[in-house]
C-alpha cells in the first residue's frame, strides 16, 4: 500500500490537517502503528494513547494539535476507517481471476460475467452463477445451486444440491451449505433414516463464516434472511428461519424448526432448542441455552436461559451459598 | 418429481380413497403445500390444520372424508412417508457417475463395482473400495483404508489411514476420520507428542454428519457400533467407543477413552469426560457434561449432569434463590 | 513392522531382559496385545494386567521376572514407548512423495528443498514454502503465506494469505488459517462488515488439530506462540495471543483480543471472553466460561468461572438446594 494523505482523504472523505502530501504506506491500530502507517483514533479516551504512537497520521473525530502530525478530521472515524480498510482489503487480497483450466464447471451451468473461480472448483448441472462471483479453490457447487451476482465463496467449502445463495454473499473456508438434517424414525430401536429433501435458501447481503453448516429442510425450506451474519463453527439445523440482519457469534447451534426474528444479538456459544421462537430484537447471552421462546425484545442469559438481571442476581446468589448454607445450619439448631 | 397416486401407492403401499389419477407434482409439509404437492398426516390432532392445507392429497393414518381430498390410508404414516421421501431423494439427488478423469485412484487401491467418484477425489495407495460407493468431489481417502458396500462419502471429507468403514456408511461434507487423537507427554513444561498410531473401525449404517471429527487410536481402535447416528460439528476423541445403535445430537464431545453404550441418546452439545462409562440406554440432556460413569438406563441433565428430576428441581430452587437469600436475612436479623 | 527386541532397545534405549532376538510384529496396550506383539507398563500398578497380557515382549520400569517374557528396562516408559511409536508412525504413514502433477504451485512461490505436494494441492504467488514441507490432497495455501522447515499440512487444509507459519508445525484436516475475524460496525440496525487485513503468526513446533480456525487479525497480528498444541473445534478469533507451550483442548473458544499467557492449560469446551487477560501457568476446567482477566497461576472453573476450590463448595451446596428450602421453610413457619 501507498497513498498520500490526500489521497487518502478522497477516498474517505473528512478534512485534512498538516501535510497533505504525507506519505502512508501501512495501516494498523494506534498501538502497534510504524513509521509511515495511518492509524484512527474514534474519541477522547484515545488521544492519550495516541500521543506515543510511532503513526505517520490519524483519522480522527476532531483536530488534535498536539499530537503534532497530520490528521484527517472525519465524523465517524470507525466508518471512514473501515471504508479505507475495504481498500487495502481490495489490494493486499487478489481473488482468483478467470476460470482456472482445473475448474471443472458443467456445461449444464449458467454463469454470469466476470465469474472467477480458481483450480479444482467445481460445479455441477443445472447450477446458476450470477454476475462477478468468486470461487476459490476447491469449492464444491451440487446441481441445481444458484448464487447470487458480486458473491465469494473460499476454499473447500461444500454448497449441496439446490441451495439458493442471494447477492453479495460472503462464505468461508471450509463450510457446509445444504447438507441434510439429522432426521431419524425410532423404529424397534433402531434410526431410520428420513431422507431431508428440502432446500437452504439464503438472502442478500448474508456472511457466514468458516466452518458453519446450515443444513436443508427435511421438506421446505431452512431460511437465512437478508444482511444476517454467521461466525465460525455455528450450525443452523434444518427448517430452521433467521430472520433479517440478525447476527451469530461462534458457536450458534440452532436446533431444528427454530425461529430466529429480525435484529437478534447472538453471543458466542449459544444453543436454541428446536421448534422455539425467538422474537425481533432479542440479544442472548454467551453460553446460554435458550429452551423456551422468547417475547420481541427480550435479553436474556444463563442456561436455562432468564432475564439477564434475574440471572446476574442468581450468579451473585449462587457464590453466597456457602454462607447461606452456614446461617442455615446455625438458625436449624438454634431452633431446636 | 411426476407420479399418479396409484404410482405412489404402488411404492409405499395402504389404500387409496378418492381418484387414484390424481397427478402429484411435489412433496411438501402441510402447512407449506401448493397445489399439486401430496403431504402427510400422522395423527388427528393435525387434521384440523390439514383442512386448509392446499395439497392435492394425503398420506394419512385414517380414512377422513372431511378433507375432501384423494388420501393414502397407511398404519404408520411417518414410516410410509418416509419411503416416498427416499424415493423422491433419489431422483432430486443425484450421485457422481462412474470415475471422474481428474479422480485420482491409485492403481493399488481395489475397488469394486459400481463405484463412482467424483472430481479431485484421491484414493491412495492400498485402500478398499466395496462395491457401489460413491465418493463426492474433493474428498481424500488415505492409505490402506477400507469403505463398505454402499457407502456414500460426501464432498471435501478427509479420511485418513487404515480407517475401517463398514457398509452403507453415509459421511456428510467436510468431515476428518481417523486423524490422530490429542495426546502428549509433559516433559519439563513442553509437549512431547505421542504419536498415535492406531485406527478408527466404523460399523455397517453408520451416519456421520458434516464437520464431525472421530480420531484414531492411540494404540488400539476407536469404534463405532452398528447403527450409530452422529450428527454435525462432533468430536470422538481417540479410543472411544460407542455402542450399537446410539445417537449423538450436535455438539456431541467425546473424550478420549469414554465408553458409550448401545441405544444411548446424548442431546445436542453434551460433554462426556474421559474414561467415563455411559451405559446401555441412557439418555443426556442437552447441553450436560457428564464427569462421572452412568449405569444402564440413567437419564440425567445438567452440568455437571444429575439424574434428571433432581437437576429439574434444582433449576427451580435456583430462581427461588432471591427469595430464600432474603427470607434467610430476615430469619437471621429476628434470631438475634 | 518387524523388528527384533535388540532392535528396538538400539532406537530406545534401555537394558534387556531375556531373548534379546524375540520377534516384535506390533505394538499395543497392555490389554488389547496380542502374540508378537510389544506394550508397555509404566509403573507398579499396571504389572498385574500385564500377567495376563499376550503381549511378547515389554517395555517396563523396571525388571520384572514374574512377568517370564523378554523385557527392555528404561527409567521413563511412557516416553521410551513414544520414540518407539514415533518409528512406527513413521513406517505406517506415509506421505506424499515429491510433487504430484496435479498440484498448482505458483512458478511465483518459493519452495525449499526435498517438499512434497499429494494430488491437487494449491500454493499460489508469493507462498514460500521451507525445505521438507509436506502438503497433503487438496490444501490451499493463499498468496504470501510462509510455512516453516519440516512442517506437514494435512487434507483439505485452508490457509489463507500472508499467515506466517513456524518449523514443525502439524496442522490436522480440514483447518483454516488466516481467515476474517468477526467485526462489523452497527450503522442504522445493520451491520457493515470491517475488513480484517491483519495476519496470522504461528510460532515453531505448534501442532493444531483438526476443523480448528484461526483468524486474521483487524489489523496487527493474531499470534500462536511456540509450542502450543490446539486441539480439534478449537477457535481462535481476530487479534488473540497465545503464549509459548500453552495447551487447548477441543472446542476452545478463545474471543477477539484475548491473551492467553504461556504454560496455560485449557481443558474441553472452555470460553475466554473477549479482551480477558489469562495469566502464565493458569488451569481452566472443562467447560468453563471465563467472563474476566485471571491473574497467573489461578486454577479456575464453572460458569462463570470461579476459584476451583469455591466451584467445587458450590457444586456440592446446590445439590443440598432442596434440603436448605425445606430447613427455610420450616423456620419461616416456626417464626410466625
Amino acid at each position: 500500500m501507498k497513498f498520500t494523505l490526500s489521497e487518502i482523504q478522497s477516498l474517505i472523505g473528512g478534512k485534512i490537517i498538516g501535510n497533505e502530501n504525507t506519505c502512508i504506506m501501512g495501516i494498523a491500530s494506534v498501538a502497534t502503528a510504524k513509521e509511515g502507517d495511518i492509524t484512527f483514533v474514534r474519541n477522547d479516551s484515545l488521544v492519550q494513547q495516541a500521543l506515543t504512537s510511532c503513526a505517520a497520521a490519524f483519522v480522527i473525530h476532531r483536530e488534535t494539535p498536539q499530537l503534532r502530525k497530520p490528521q484527517i478530521v472525519v465524523e465517524n472515524p470507525n466508518l471512514s476507517f473501515t471504508k479505507l480498510l475495504g481498500i487495502v482489503a481490495q489490494e493486499r487480497y487478489i481473488r482468483p481471476a478467470g476460470m482456472h483450466p482445473t475448474a471443472i464447471i458443467s456445461k449444464e451451468a449458467v454463469v454470469g460475467e466476470g465469474v472467477s473461480a480458481g483450480a479444482h472448483v467445481v460445479v455441477e448441472d443445472g447450477v446458476t452463477i450470477g454476475n462477478h462471483v468468486t470461487l476459490y479453490p476447491n469449492t464444491f457447487i451440487g446441481r441445481g445451486s444458484r448464487i447470487g451476482d458480486n458473491s465469494v465463496i473460499y476454499a473447500n467449502v461444500s454448497i449441496l444440491e439446490n441451495t439458493i445463495i442471494g447477492k453479495r454473499a460472503i462464505i468461508h473456508c471450509n463450510s457446509v451449505i445444504g447438507d441434510e438434517g439429522f432426521g431419524y424414525l425410532q423404529v424397534e430401536k433402531t434410526h431410520v433414516k428420513i431422507p431431508q429433501v428440502g432446500i437452504v435458501e439464503i438472502g442478500d447481503d448474508v456472511e457466514i463464516g468458516s466452518m458453519v453448516t446450515i443444513c436443508r429442510a427435511a421438506l421446505d425450506k431452512t431460511i437465512v434472511g437478508n444482511g444476517v451474519k454467521i461466525d465460525n463453527h455455528s450450525h443452523i439445523a434444518h427448517n430452521v428461519v433467521i430472520g433479517d440482519n440478525s447476527m451469530l457469534i461462534a458457536y450458534a447451534k440452532i436446533a431444528g424448526s427454530a425461529k430466529i426474528g429480525r435484529n437478534v444479538l447472538i453471543a458466542e456459544d449459544v444453543g436454541v432448542t428446536d421448534h422455539a421462537t425467538i422474537g425481533d430484537g432479542c440479544m442472548i447471552g454467551g453460553g446460554s441455552n435458550v429452551y423456551k421462546s422468547l417475547e420481541a425484545g427480550s435479553v436474556v442469559w444463563g442456561s436455562p436461559a432468564k432475564p439477564i438481571t434475574e440471572e446476574k442476581r442468581i450468579q451473585v446468589l449462587i457464590k453466597k451459598l456457602p454462607e447461606m448454607y452456614s446461617a442455615m445450619k446455625r438458625l436449624v439448631k438454634a431452633s431446636r
